[in-house]
C-alpha cells in the first residue's frame, strides 16, 4: 500500500513536471508565433526598446488585523518583488496598517512571510501610509501625485511623466463596486475610475497596469473601465464571487505549523510566484494572466477558486511585464523555470484539490477557529475566543438576516430575494447612480450596523434597490423596522464608533 | 531549498524507522526477559496454555450523530480485528447507534473507514443494539449475562462462564465519572463498576480487559476500580483531561479529502493499529499500554493527546493480547511489524506534531466548521450551517457562564471557581455520594438546560457541588437564579423533550 502510494506521488510529480514544461512550451510559441514576433534570447525586446520613462508602483493592503495577515503579506512580497526588478523606493509608494510583523500574535516578530517556504518580506518595505493614513483620500492623492492633497504619511505620491509606467497593486476584502479600507470610507468603483480617468486626462503616465485581488473585483472595472485610457486590469475575481486566500492552516500547502492565518492571497501569491521564476523580459502580461487565472481557478477546474478576469486595453496583453514590473537579472536566462521550482509550485497537482484555498469571508472565521482550537481545554482564552465567534458569527447572521427582511418588505417575499441578488448584464456597471449606493449604504449602516468587511458582500442587493428606483426614507423606514430590536455586540460594528463606509 | 526538504524527509523517515525498530527491541527484551519468560517463535505461550474458555467481547459506541463517526468507526474496526482474532460474531456484541454508515452526510454510502487508507470495517458488523435500544440497561444487563433484563436488540449477552475471557472496549464523548450514551440517562462510573462487580461476584469470567475511550476517562475507574476483580483496565486519559480524536480535516494525516470529520479517536486506533501489525501470542498488554501511551501522547510529548492510564489488577499487563483479542494467523510470523508498516504509522514523525489529533470536544465544532467552509459561498445551506455553529457555541457559552455563576453564587465571586475545578488526589473518586451527583445533574437539567456531550465536562464541578455538602434545593434556588433567562435554542436541549442524562 505505501509502496504504491509512493509511485503513485513520484508519477505524479513527473507528470506534473512534463505537463508544465509542455505547457511553457506551448505558451512560448503562442505568444512569441502567434503575435508574429520572434524573440531569440539575448535580442532586445519590446521592453528594452520602447521604455524611456519611469516605473512607478502604488501597493496597497486594504485590511488591519492579524486574521488578515495575508493582505499586507502580499503587499510587502510585491514591494520586494519590484526591488529586485529595479523599481526605486522613491517609485514604490506602499500602503499598509503595519500591524502583523510585531503583533503580539504574530509567531516570528518582526517578520512577515508570503509562502511557508518563503523568507522575510517585511524588512525594508517603506512605511509610507500606515495606521490611521491609510485613507482612501491619500490613495486617490498618490495616484493623482497630487502631494498637496495628502495628510499624514510620508508624501511620497506617483509624480510621474508622460513617458512612464504605472502599476498598481491591491490585495484585500471587497464586496460589488467596493475595496475595503481599513478606515472609513472604503474605496468606491466609480470613484477609484475617476481617479485613474483624471490621470489618464492629466497626460502623466504612458501605459499602467492594475492587479486587484478582492471579493467581487471584477466589479470594480466591468461596465465602468473604457478602453482608451491605456490601462490594462486583471482581477482575481469576477463581479459575482470571492477570491481566496491560500496557505492556510489546515489546507496544502500550510503554512508553518506556527501559524494561526493564511500566509497570502491565491490570485496575489499566483502572479508574484509566476513573476519570479520567469524572465520578465518575455513573459508577456498574457503570459501572466494565463498562468494566474489557471492557478486561481484550480487548473480551471473552479472546483475552488475563482474567475481572473481582464478589463481595460486588452491590447496591452502582448506587452513584457518587465515593462511594469521591472527585470531582474537573475532570471536573464531563464527560458523556463527550473524543474524543481516547477515541482514546487505544482505540489498541488499530488494533493487534494479541494484544500489548497479558502474564501475570503471564510478566511477570517478560519483564523479564530484556529486560535479557538489551539487554545487550552477549559482555559479563560479559550472562552474568550469562543464567545468572539459567537458575536462574529451572530454579527454575520443579523447582516445577512437584515438585509434579506429589508428586501421581502420592499419588494414582497417572494419577489424581494430574487431582486436583491439579480446580476446586470456583463458590461453594465452595477448601479447607475453612485450617489444613490452610498446614501443606501449610509442609510443601512445608520440603522443596522456597519457593513463590515463581511457585510460588503450585500453592496448588490443595496445597488438593487437603487436600480429598483426606492429611494432613501423608504430604505430607512424599512431598514428601522429591519433592525429594531438589533444590538451590536462590539462597539466597533456601530457606526457612531468608526463612522459609515460610504 | 525543495532538494533539502526532500532529504531531510528521507533522513527523518529513516530515523524513524531505526527509532521504532530499536524501540521495539528493548520492549521485547524488557517483556521477554525481564518477566524470566524465554519464549521462542513457535513456543506455546501462557496465551496457548492457559486458555480453554471461550473470549466474549462488548464493543460500544456512546455517541449517535454524523459529527461522531469517528467512534462508531473505532467500534466497527474492533469487531472486524476481534473477528480476524477468532472470536466468533455470537460471542461479540454491538452497540452503535448505526446512523452513519447510510447518513446523506457519509461520502461513501454503506462504508465506514477507520483509517484514511482504511477498507470498510461496517460490512458484516452485527446490529445488536442500535438506536433507542442502545441503553446503559441493555448495556449493564449485556455484560451480567441477564437477557430477562433486555429491551430491544438482538437479545444477545456476555453468557460467560467461570473460564471465559471478556474484552469491553467503550468509545465516545464522556466527562468527569460519566460515559456518554445516544440515549438519556448516561453511563455513570460507579453504576458501571458495579455491575463488574456484580459480574466479578457471579463468577462468570475467569479475567477482563476494559479499553475506555472518552474524555476524563481516568475518572471512571480512578478510586473506583479495586485489584482482586480479576479486571485489567487502561483509558485514553486521565480523570481530568479530554481524549482526541485522529484522521481529522485539516490534521495530519488527513482523512480522504471528501471526509468532512474525524475518522478515528487517538486512542482507540492506536490500540487498534498496534494489534494489528504484531503477533498477539507475543505481545502483552503491557505492551500495547506502552505503545499507545505513546502515540495517544505524541511521543510521550504531551503536546498534544492525553495521558493513557492502567486501573485495576494490573498485574495481569504481563499476559498476552490473544487471551482477550484472539490471534490472527496472519501475523504467526511477526517478531516486529515489517518496515513499510512502521513508516506508515510513523508519518506522524515526519509532520508538525500540533496537528496529528483534536480533543474530543472540538472535533464536533470541526464537522460543523468544515461544513461551513465547504459549502458555496451565499446559499442557505450556508447560512444555516452558520446558525447551528451560532447556536452550538451559544450553547457552550450558556453552559460555561450559567455553571461558573451557580459556582459563585454558592460559593463567592473568589472561591466559587477554585472549588468548581478542583480535583480530589488520586486514589478518591470524583464524589462519595453518587446519588447526590445524580440529583445535582437533573437539578442543574431542569432549570438550564441538557449538559450535552460538550456540558459532560461540568461533571467534576457538580460533583464538588456535592463535596461540599450542597443539597439539591439550595442549588435549584441557585440554578434557577443563574438561568432564570435562559431559552434554549434546540428543543432537544431542554429535557423535557429528551430527559434527564443522569
Amino acid at each position: 500500500m505505501a509502496e504504491k502510494t509512493v509511485s503513485f506521488r513520484w508519477l505524479a510529480v513527473v507528470t506534473a513536471i512534463l505537463l508544465e514544461l509542455l505547457s511553457d512550451v506551448k505558451a512560448t510559441s503562442r505568444s512569441w508565433a502567434d503575435e508574429s514576433r520572434i524573440v531569440m534570447p539575448g535580442i532586445t525586446s519590446f521592453t528594452q526598446k520602447g521604455i524611456s520613462g519611469t516605473k512607478w508602483a502604488v501597493l496597497i493592503a486594504g485590511s488591519s488585523g492579524y486574521g488578515n495577515y495575508r493582505h499586507q503579506a502580499d503587499v510587502c512580497h510585491a514591494y520586494q518583488l519590484l526591488r529586485k526588478g529595479g523599481l526605486k523606493e522613491e517609485n514604490i509608494v506602499v500602503f499598509m496598517y503595519d500591524d502583523i510583523a510585531n503583533s503580539f500574535e504574530n509567531p516570528r516578530p518582526g517578520v512577515i512571510i508570503n509562502n511557508p517556504q518563503g523568507s522575510d518580506v517585511y524588512h525594508g518595505v517603506p512605511k509610507d501610509y500606515t495606521g490611521a493614513n491609510l485613507t482612501v483620500d491619500n490613495f486617490y492623492a498618490v495616484i493623482r501625485g497630487d502631494r498637496a492633497a495628502i495628510q499624514g504619511g510620508s508624501g511620497k505620491v506617483v509624480d510621474s511623466g508622460p513617458d512612464d509606467y504605472i502599476f498598481i497593486f491591491y490585495s484585500d476584502h471587497g464586496g460589488p463596486g467596493v475595496l475595503g479600507m481599513p478606515t472609513t470610507p472604503n474605496i468606491y468603483a466609480n470613484d477609484f475610475v475617476d481617479v485613474l480617468k483624471e490621470k489618464h486626462a492629466a497626460g502623466t503616465y504612458k501605459e499602467m497596469v492594475v492587479y486587484l485581488e478582492a471579493c467581487e473585483s471584477g466589479s470594480i472595472f466591468e461596465g465602468l473601465l473604457p478602453e482608451g485610457l491605456n490601462i490594462y486590469a486583471t482581477t482575481a475575481s469576477n463581479a459575482e464571487e470571492s477570491s481566496w486566500g491560500t496557505y492556510c492552516p489546515g489546507m496544502y500547502p500550510p503554512p508553518p505549523p506556527e501559524f494561526m492565518t493564511c500566509l497570502g492571497d491565491l490570485y496575489s501569491v499566483a502572479w508574484m510566484e509566476d513573476s519570479e521564476v520567469h524572465n520578465l523580459n518575455r513573459e508577456t502580461l498574457e503570459d501572466q494572466y494565463l498562468s494566474v487565472k489557471t492557478r486561481t481557478s484550480n487548473h480551471n477546474t473552479y472546483s475552488i477558486g475563482s474567475h481572473v478576469m481582464q478589463y481595460g486595453d486588452t491590447k496591452f496583453k502582448t506587452h513584457q511585464l518587465s515593462a511594469y514590473l521591472g527585470f531582474d537579472p537573475a532570471n536573464e536566462n531563464v527560458t523556463r523555470p527550473h524543474a524543481l521550482q516547477i515541482l514546487q509550485m505544482n505540489k498541488l497537482f499530488l494533493e487534494p484539490t479541494e484544500s489548497v484555498g479558502i474564501n475570503q469571508r471564510d478566511a477570517d472565521l478560519l483564523h479564530l477557529w484556529q486560535k479557538y482550537h489551539r487554545a487550552a481545554e477549559g482555559s479563560q482564552e479559550k472562552m474568550r475566543i469562543g464567545k468572539e465567534i459567537f458575536d462574529v458569527i451572530g454579527y454575520r447572521i443579523h447582516l445577512d438576516d437584515s438585509m434579506q427582511l429589508i428586501g421581502k418588505l420592499l419588494f414582497g417575499n417572494d419577489v424581494g430575494p430574487i431582486i436583491l441578488k439579480a446580476v446586470r448584464p456583463a458590461g453594465k456597471p452595477l448601479v447607475d447612480d453612485w450617489g444613490c449606493l452610498k446614501r443606501m449604504v449610509r442609510t443601512y449602516e445608520s440603522q443596522c450596523g456597519l457593513l463590515t468587511q463581511y457585510g460588503m458582500k450585500h453592496m448588490r442587493a443595496l445597488a438593487n434597490i437603487c436600480n429598483a428606483g426606492v429611494d432613501t426614507d423608504k430604505m430607512a423606514s424599512v431598514a428601522a423596522k429591519a433592525c429594531v430590536r438589533s444590538s451590536f455586540p462590539r462597539e466597533a460594528w456601530a457606526p457612531i464608533q468608526a463612522g459609515f463606509s460610504a
